[in-house]
């Protein structure tokens, strides 16, 4: 094989007190990588960029090109390659725009190579890739794009992952207002979360996940929903840059979203919910954040129990 | 009714990253609390103590006393009683002692009282007496003491408790070396924890109680052991009160143990073996600790799938 096209889909990282170690794929956005192997040594990217927002150009800027390359370098080749990325899944909102082209861009050089790597190599390399490109590495985002469904990270340092299908059929109301961040907005929200944290916390937070992480093993909704909406940590540290997100989050439960929280490092909100109740409770949510004068975007998306997948 | 006899096991809590959320009921050593209304208001308790250890005979500082009068008040009642304590589980060496009592206490009284709190409340009411007694609550000592078997706390508040009975058969290999320690050693043993904790280790820690409930509802010991040994937090800071502490533990998981950590606030430690290895590792434990100078007591001890129950 000598050409491989490969999709992989947006991502809703941390799912309130599950931060860094879970994450959610979404159907409705995928990146698609194409990668030809060259008789040379260079490395060409070509971008189709349906964002609107600025995407890296520079082959060693964008994290599907490195992540194909630390790829590369795990399998001990090294080849001269032309990427071509169409990039689809939303830049800056919490969607794990750059963790999609990464688990893309690495998925499809296994293949290329005889699919010689596991799946749990392919997410260190899509996270190393990744953090060379961004500065940083979201496993949480990267392990559900190549996995898809749910994913756990039971240890962040290998990495080792449980991938967990939903078993129960549910949607999620994202909505995005739209407020001004700095401009590495990831850098920016990662800076707001405190350096430690009290040990009470910890246990409180403890507890939370193990919530979250039963009801995605049992596919009980409400259990998960629960958890999204106690997280003691990194939700009340990031809300700040969310105008009005706890009389949202009000409104959104209110109106009876499972759960709410942050989608990855924001500023998107997502509720969780029965399928019937997505719309009604995304209008509620973009409703409460016009009120209070800031404008909003409101998706409703669905979870995708397939990762990175051949197109 | 008006005499109700009971008793309630011994317990493991923490279970290496479980801290304060986690425990398990040991069938080895129950203490039993006899209560008998009385018509006027007083207050009497009657000690048998088998365990060499002094035990609060004061009947306000005795944590079985004080979960009994909180379960009173809990139910709005307020009668006098005789209390007797069978003393069994040995005391001050992390096997959740005064929770054991605490839970033999409130169980009893609400018998008496015609079954009127939930379990809940009963794990509420023995974590208050204990507190009220003992100065410290243990919840992850007395929900196991009360339900049997595995308990996760999933909001430590209110509590609300998960409770999974196993489903395999193994065994603990638990040593207590000699130590000298403090007189309050619980006390002690929780100033040792950090005040706070690094971002990053709440992640890992994460991690690995995700590891531990997904082990615990799974029935499997090797993801059960391997989330023991993995404790970021508590075990690193207790472990100086543990003389070469983790010489030992290399020698018990070199010898096969499945996990090994700290048996709640120590000085005991704990290897989770398969039955048939239980015997092998726990002389291994103990010739490590003596190899050094340190005298060591060691049992092999099993999970209870009984809490408190009337004798």
């Amino acid at each position: 094989m000598k050409i491989v096209e490969v999709s992989s889909p947006a991502t809703i990282a941390n799912l309130g007190p599950g931060f860094d170690i879970v994450g959610l794929a979404i159907e409705n956005y995928r990146d698609i990588v194409r990668i030809e192997l060259t008789d040379d040594d260079s490395i060409t990217l070509e971008i189709i960029n349906n964002t609107g927002a600025d995407v890296a150009s520079k082959p060693y800027q964008n994290s599907a090109v490195v992540s194909a390359l630390k790829v590369m370098e795990y399998a001990g080749v090294r080849k001269g390659f032309k990427m071509k990325l169409e990039k689809n899944v939303p830049i800056g909102i919490g969607l794990g725009s750059s963790g999609a082209s990464a688990a893309a861009g690495a998925y499809a050089m296994n293949k290329l190579l005889g699919n010689k790597l596991p799946m749990e190599v392919l997410v260190k390399s899509a996270g190393e890739g990744e953090k060379v490109a961004c500065g940083a590495s979201h496993l949480d985002n990267v392990a559900p794009s190549l996995y898809g469904g749910f994913t756990i990270i039971l240890d962040v340092d290998k990495p080792e992952i449980l991938n967990v299908k939903p078993s129960v059929d549910f949607s999620i109301a994202l909505v995005t207002p739209k407020v001004k961040l700095p401009m590495n907005k990831t850098e920016y929200a990662r800076s707001l979360l405190p350096k430690k944290i009290d040990l009470e916390m910890m246990v409180k937070q403890s507890a939370s996940v193990t919530r979250l992480i039963i009801g995605i093993l049992d596919g009980d909704l409400e259990m998960i929903g629960k958890a999204i909406s106690s997280d003691y940590v990194v939700e009340p540290a990031r809300s700040i840059m969310i105008p009005r997100f706890y009389e949202v989050k009000q409104t959104a439960l209110k109106a009876g979203a499972l759960g709410f929280s942050i989608s990855g490092a924001g500023p998107s909100v997502f509720a969780l919910t029965y399928p019937e109740d997505a719309e009604r409770i995304c209008n509620e949510i973009t409703s409460k954040f016009r009120e209070y004068g800031i404008d909003a975007v409101g998706r409703i998306v669905k979870p995708s129990p397939t990762g990175a997948r051949i197109e």
